[in-house]
């Protein structure tokens, strides 16, 4: 593999010292990009774009191309591995992600396969594989996974969800037949993270977008104890080098105190966490990765340079941070304020890290 | 006005000794009654309901006639004040509530009317006067508003979002224009809260829905600054007894330490907090409202008694706590469900309001 020219990103998420703050954003490799959207339609539709290892490749390198990032992000969907488990994902134009055949009994959880990657996900795999080789050493690739429970509000509700009544209701009436299902995803999403890795993903994200819609108390046995179980079984170290993983829990400020105890390298915040007080609480045993307000990126220049500086102040001087928004990149931004975002992270960040800091 | 014969909730929000947990039920009186649909048929629709005093008032007491609970609440909807500044809201057959005219640029602030809640919401106020003589002293009346920020998203959005991206794109671009916005909101909330209280509300809640989108640092400037302004000017004292306020922002647990100093009496709490924590956290500076997942009441009659159970005990002895969900019941509740839950809040609570204790 190309050896890296940029590693900021790795090292922050290491606590090691760097000169400028790194910097990436969550779905930059997405729809408010028009040569996405021009790769989408060559593609034909989402999941096509996806299965295809080069359309991955180049959409993953386009948002590379325009900004100054220090990471790249392996393009994919969330919902493969359900997906590979024949549950029949597709896309309604609007109302994102369905399944044809959704987990609703305990005969659907019972049979669901075990899931071979390097067969089933192969063209995820390669993908993984030909967007290393393409960086060329640029930047570190991020690989990543939903996690266990997120992937069950998918499978359970068959799509998105306001509510996540069936899941809710399946957690109180039978949670023994829920913990069942989140072991095989936890088994799944181990054995796919370890894939990735394996075929060069430098680092990974465990992406825990619905733990937030859970109780205190069942945050913890229904969702992290099984991204704890994940990190607990993944490759930490290839390449000669440690591979970071990063947790992050959409809604979930309230539990980093349980988060930081999972083994990751780094927490993913929210926008609703202040990234000074998250600082303290975790204390220097584990790094943060957020968290601008994805919606700053409506406003003008200025603002998008304040609101930087106003996050780059709260973390403070040394390392442990990598900058990002506190969710994905929505498809209305313009382009140009995403550069303007990189940029002041780069600029603004340095005095935070100069010798005398 | 008859005289009260339970002050349990009344004391328990001023951290008054009690003999069990209060306890009572957001959005009680609603979708999951029978009885409630039933007068909802005769009504003809939602606002009818809503704008018919006789009609809300039977609503409301419909819970109370089913369940030991400890408090009413004035049934009406959270949009009254936007409705009655002219914006025309409509209710589409699942899609929630709309505006006909939604606000969308800084003439629409600017013209907005001021209210007058005498002659503009007279039947919410005629409502409040005819509940509190048909509850006949049985149970105390909370009245209610949403919060400014919370009706600046409907009222910008049109109805209900998903990403708040006009309100958001206003609060980044231009947010001189929503402060002036929120302004005329809080004004408008404090003129209507306060004729509730005299119309007869003996506590009032401010429902802050929206508050937890917003980012950690704006929450405090655009919804918590606003509800703050209108505590300060309430009316806390009426016919001769103090009138508690509840503060309830969803998704707000981050934030407590700053909501406990807007001069509330109780802090509404959603079920992602823990109750143990928030107790210390406010440190006796005022009373806790919640917050157990309302999806538990999809459990059986055990798992109900048993999650009611772990959060007494979290909460552990002594006043200062009202037992509720952490957000309204949901309609598909079956309505025995919420029978054992208030008879398992009043039965296990007895314990931990011993002399003993």
């Amino acid at each position: 593999m190309p050896t890296l020219k940029n590693d900021r990103f790795l090292r922050a998420l290491q606590g090691q010292s760097v000169d400028r703050t790194p910097v990436w954003l969550m779905r930059q490799a997405g729809r408010y990009l028009p040569e996405y959207r021009a790769t989408r339609a060559r593609a034909g539709d989402f999941l096509s774009l996806c299965k295809n290892p080069d359309f991955a490749c180049e959409v993953t390198l386009q948002p590379l191309d325009r900004f100054p990032l220090d990471a790249a992000i392996l393009f994919s969907d969330i919902l493969t591995i359900p997906d590979a488990m024949g549950l029949g994902l597709y896309f309604e134009e609007g109302e994102g992600p369905r399944f044809r055949k959704p987990v609703s009994c305990e005969a659907d959880i019972m049979s669901l396969p075990v899931l071979k990657v390097a067969t089933d996900l192969d063209y995820v795999i390669k993908a993984v594989t030909t967007i290393r080789h393409a960086l060329a050493g640029r930047v570190p690739l991020i690989g990543f996974s939903g996690s266990p429970w997120t992937l069950a509000c998918y499978m359970v509700q068959g799509g998105s969800s306001k509510d996540f009544r069936r899941i809710k209701t399946m957690l109180y009436q039978t949670p023994e037949l829920l913990h069942i299902l989140l072991d095989k995803l936890a088994d799944a999403v181990t054995a796919y993270l370890n894939a990735q890795i394996m075929a060069g993903a430098q680092a990974v994200q465990i992406f825990d977008t619905w733990g937030g819609v859970l109780a205190d108390g069942t945050y913890q046995s229904f969702s992290l104890h099984y991204m704890q179980k994940i990190i607990s079984n993944l490759v930490r170290e290839h390449e000669g080098r440690h591979v970071p993983v990063i947790l992050f829990t959409k809604g979930g400020g309230l539990w980093l105190e349980d988060m930081v105890q999972s083994g990751c390298d780094a927490l993913g915040l929210d926008w609703t966490m202040n990234l000074g007080r998250a600082r303290s609480l975790v204390a220097g045993r584990c790094a943060l990765q957020g968290n601008m307000d994805p919606s700053v990126l409506y406003g003008d220049a200025a603002t998008i340079r304040r609101e930087v500086a106003r996050l780059l102040a709260q973390y403070g001087s040394g390392a442990g941070h990598v900058f990002n928004l506190g969710h994905g990149i929505e498809q209305w931004v313009d382009p140009a304020s995403a550069g303007i975002f990189v940029d002041a992270v780069h600029e603004l960040s340095e005095p935070y890290h100069s010798a005398a800091a």
